[in-house]
């Protein structure tokens, strides 16, 4: 597995920019259907953090370099052709909602489609290979799908919809990450992928540390390594949170607390105790040490849980609710917030869509992964904060609107010093600086 | 073989923006190495033909995005990176190479490199993979490697080093593609990749088409089914041309003259005449219709031309001619044109980089390859014609000097019906539409 | 009088840009005061309505024209030179506040001022004659001074404290004209000009018309010349809220009712009946027909109030207020919103400025004058509403804080069919088409 | 006569602008004149060396401000309305030339008019004062017009025909001066002035110093203050070049030596030695210190040539010469180049502009006023030089083409200490460090 691996995202990626390549030159060669050259919704995409490409002018230099106009990237992992990839149920899905996807407004605002620039065919040809599920091994040889990677702060963050109906017809039990925070990753992968794939989960599980309820306790990185009970109890809000959270969709749920050798027996008795004054259980897991063995006790549970028969999925909000309403709805619901604000322009464009037939579609938060407002740095619990929605997007073609909260960025910047300064290979050729 | 092949030219790409990034990331976090923004001359790359990417402004947006700046993209087998990795003799030499690369100057036009960012092990670490050679086999089985992919056109336009060098330790002869006319492809061959890894062909074949030498004539593309022995004769002052140029570098050659099924007799004799009149063999070959059989002639010419030690190779110019005399030399005696010329600030240019030791590199014109003139429409064998030398780029790492002639695009542009709008699957989930 | 007036406008323009000019020329040449290119603040004016113009990106072309930053043109009206040559109390004054302007701020946010490029010296000198006030006669011959224009919409409104001082010294009455609704001009030339300059007005005009009561009171503009005393009636509540904003400052004010052709007894007997309930007085005045004489009744009433001593004017907020609440204070009593509400970053730069020094500036606002509220079309006398601040700006030599709120803008554009069109000079050398 | 004079310059700054922003006003409502974005050719002006706007950007920041595209400003004495003000015999005129301007072309490359744009009405309105010529007085009360100011350097450097055909009518004789070089003063005056306006010159005065001489001589500035009499003889062969230009347009010339304190008579007799040998009269004139007296010696020589009616006045070129033969014939015959050269697009251009019945035009050439050639370095007489034409501009309203030759730049820079630096005002507010 190398750092490119299958090369699924340099295939979303190159189909992504064969598209926008389209537009600008169907615009060059005389714009025969009068795109607003102002209204060209669909940005570029790099896998790259590069901030400098957020905001660009392009098509500047004189007439043979076409029509200036302001543009952008994004990170491949946001773009709507990685989320199509991975809520297309096959090929002749992937290929129509390639088509479906809105690239620019004319001057009357009326959508032009990818399917207007014929480019649905070649896009479906280019992710025709990416599109196969991914079977990989894990090291005790159990067999895993790696398919499809839309993060879930600044994407809608589930796996492909094919990997999991295609492990559904082969396994007994099939179990799917859902990234960041159950705030983002659990909310999406069920007002999202279940809603629109028909899944039912039947258990959730909800993985904790002793380290992350110490941290949202208030407690500094350094001083993450010292036992602190009072701050396990404390930053066990942000767990409950979760908890809370899940069960709102109706699914039983299970705590996993990935165990960390610092780890003080009081205090995961601390977490435990938490857990189960909810009327949960946390189990702990020690696979980092024991593989398989070390997370028996979980996988039987859930096996359990599942089998109970006690889940009744149902997603937050119905189809039929209003855009802005199903983001308030999270915002106070998921988030716990007491409102979501937005400009004027943001919600006349929403209230366009629900216009255009497009309001049916459940939504797509972008925010920070690191609290449940849009803050970074309020840990723990919150509530009573505003979630200012910056700005909104429509993805016709994956089938949801993106809601852009606060300061999150969909092409974000490497830091000071970036992990790529640490890489190289050594004398026998072998990569270095990894991890 | 699939549309991305074996991914070399996404890690190209991933390894020439990884640069690309690293260097705003660096003007971001405070400059410390006095980068001047105005004269970043490391460009992004994309495997597209992007116009409206030729030229952009980055970094707008504000603060939080960077310092703006003016930039662009090149498409990826025009990056440095892709002649680095052809030109490289091994790992370490490619990651030398490749902290070699020279990124920006600063405001006292002193260098910045690659290395001086930390870039080059990264960069390495995304090429392990692609350094390696691809082996491929004909529809015969017969073993071929297809490696590296700069076109002679915008770039040198060789195969790799390793590759070439593989194969001479696996095989009794080896051949070589060098694209475009001899007057690219082979002068770059010889003036570039033999003269640095040190190879001395032994014979050249010069491959030629009855319904070249026509369109060379002055036939219409639509008129070239017709037999035109005129024009053929007429047409061979091109193919003169080239094995004039050929025999200039010291070694024998023979003409491959390509069949087509609509090739007359007649006009096959015309070129075997004339290529005679020149001291020369032509060879028909058919391969197309009988594959490796309809080619033996040819082979056994060039194992006889090889054997008969015949070759004194030389390159064009001496590595210690002035770098302008150099692109003059190549202009007067490749492309017998009456003299290259260029702005003063690209003749400064040029001086600065023989000051700062970069004077004994060759030149890679970047030049059309539809004439021997900067002209596309120019065909025959024209004379007199003046050579616009526009801009000039130093391939610090790749080992040359850049000269951009005439209108020739480093980014190409998509036509008016773009092939891909003819691409797609077809029921069976089969690719269609790609030839 | 012809339309470049007395050249004050282009004295301001130039002074203005020679600022911007010697800012991007510092940068050019090296940049010694280490200017951040992305916190330039000053931008550049033209006395041009140019939607073009507000923002553009500069310094583009290369090396020679410095280094490219995103900029701006404001409409010289909303110049800061423009309001301080209007709050200026002599030259020396002039020229100390024109070298206490911010220009820029460096990348550890302190700020760069025009005395620190040493501008402010040529920039009083261009304004030498600008400065002097223009003394003009009316068509009765008696003396006005017209002096300053900065727009009481996207500016603060008054004209120049020279003028006005000049005035007090000359004549026994001064009457001063604060433009567009007095929420905006009575608000911010007794809120800014009044506070700075220590005058204490001793009465107010407030001038209605009955058209605007019928517009306000939700007619047609095509229908205004129909009798609806309904209509009036029910738009007499925005005049009213403009007679408590005025007593609201301890200034007696009376209603001047600017007669129009049209208007109907009935519906200035509405009128007055208003204003009359409110406990102040109407006066009808009819010095478009009968100039000096159809206004006396006015004047001898504005008089009596003069010298009633019945004055008691104060500012609306005091200067140790926070920036903020200044700003929310003004849109809860004057503009009777529910708040105003702003981003983070709104907030913190306010915040800076305070920490900096700057807490005690009056703030003024840029708001739609066709509202209460920051919607144009919001009529008659809202509450209730929100008011974005959508941007702050610091004018450090004026004196004052600039809350953009809701869409206004410092650069207008042109309508569809600029009045520029009808413009001409006819047969006789003579201007057509001003009116 | 202040520092903004009477305000032509900012009337001409306004015209211009105010098509400026019609042409984008224009677009922006629909662009129903169909201008190709990409090809707008008017350009804006400011009366302000500023590089930062040479080359921008505008219309950025979303749909609000219009469709973005690369614009630049030009300094106001560039402006094709100075030349038109210069030009134009009466209001009639100067309005048909203002609608002959050509702001634009279309996607077909027909012309769009400022006409077309109902533009050329209130550009009028705006120059109708402008027009008229300025009449000042010496110091000495001699009446004199000043009135335009296009540069010699990048405009075509005459003051207008308004004010020199008025004088013609009021006085005996009258002195018009061209500024720069001969080669750049005297060749538009005559070549486009003259030709256009019909005038024939009696007379040229050549305006040569010691100094000067002893700069082509060799000489650095700061030695210029020591007698160098070989430095001065070889200097000369500047003075005689032009001497030997103004006589080609057979006009009888006098060379006046302006006299400076330093000058020694050793120097001043080797000066008129050389004129004499010349066949041709150098005069010293010390009206510095002696006001009139100093030149009468002068006056009375010129009286003396205009009166022999020696003069045969024709312009260098006659009208129906190919315009890049123009081009080339002031290279040869006025700068004693080799040749004139330009990228096959400017020829192209040209050829365009005769298709559409341009080619009568005079050209007005963009040159550096400190050398013969374009390099300001290469003082004395050269020959053999090449002249790039870098861009060619049609001034279809002024009536000449603009040919842009090296470095010049139409918008000036300003340099490391600009003089705005060192002026202020006094503590009697009067204005300190102009010279």
């Amino acid at each position: 597995m190398n750092l490119h691996f299958t090369g699924d995202f340099h295939a979303i990626t190159t189909a992504h920019n064969l598209l926008s390549a389209l537009i600008d030159n169907h615009i060059y060669w005389g714009n025969e259907l009068n795109i607003d050259t102002r209204r060209v919704v669909w940005r570029r995409v790099m896998d790259m953090n590069d901030r400098a490409l957020r905001q660009i002018n392009c098509s500047l230099g004189g007439v043979a370099n076409g029509f200036p106009r302001e543009a952008g990237f994004d990170i491949t992992v946001a773009s709507e052709v990685m989320a199509i990839l991975c809520l297309a149920t096959d090929l002749k899905d992937l290929e129509k909602r390639l088509g479906d996807i809105i690239v620019a407004y004319r001057r009357d605002k009326s959508p032009v489609f990818a399917r207007d620039l014929k480019a649905d065919g070649a896009m479906a040809v280019l992710l025709k290979d990416a599109v196969q599920p991914n079977l990989v091994q894990t090291l005790e040889n159990n067999p895993a799908f790696v398919h499809g990677g839309p993060f879930a702060n600044i994407a809608h963050g589930c796996n492909s919809v094919v990997a999991t109906t295609t492990a559904l017809k082969l396994a007994d039990y099939v179990v799917t990450e859902a990234g960041f925070g159950a705030d983002l990753g659990a909310e999406k992968f069920f007002d999202i992928k279940c809603r629109k794939a028909g899944l039912k989960p039947a258990a959730a599980v909800i993985v904790a540390t002793v380290r992350a309820m110490k941290m949202n306790g208030g407690v500094k990185k350094e001083d993450l390594g010292k036992e602190n009970i009072e701050a396990v109890k404390k930053g066990c809000a942000n767990l409950g949170r979760h908890i809370e959270n899940v069960k709102q969709f109706g699914v039983p749920a299970v705590v996993a607390i990935n165990h960390f050798y610092s780890d003080t027996d009081a205090e995961i008795a601390a977490m435990k105790e938490y857990v189960a004054a909810m009327g949960e259980e946390a189990i702990v897991c020690k696979h980092w040490a024991h593989g398989s063995a070390g997370i028996e006790e979980l996988a039987h549970k859930v096996v359990s849980l599942a089998e109970s028969g006690a889940s009744q999925f149902a997603p937050l909000y119905p189809d039929d609710m209003k855009l802005f309403d199903k983001i308030d709805t999270i915002v106070k619901r998921i988030y716990r917030g007491s409102e979501a604000i937005a400009d004027k322009s943001v919600r006349d464009q929403l209230h366009a869509w629900e216009q255009a037939g497009y309001g049916h579609l459940p939504v797509c938060m972008a925010k920070t992964q690191y609290s449940f407002s849009t803050d970074p740095n309020l840990r723990g619990a919150p509530t009573g904060h505003v979630v200012p929605v910056r700005e909104v997007r429509l993805a016709a073609g994956a089938g949801f609107i993106v809601a852009i909260c606060g300061e999150i960025m969909t092409m974000p910047g490497l830091p000071k010093a970036p992990s790529s300064e640490k890489i190289f290979l050594n004398e026998a050729g072998q990569i270095e600086g990894l991890f």
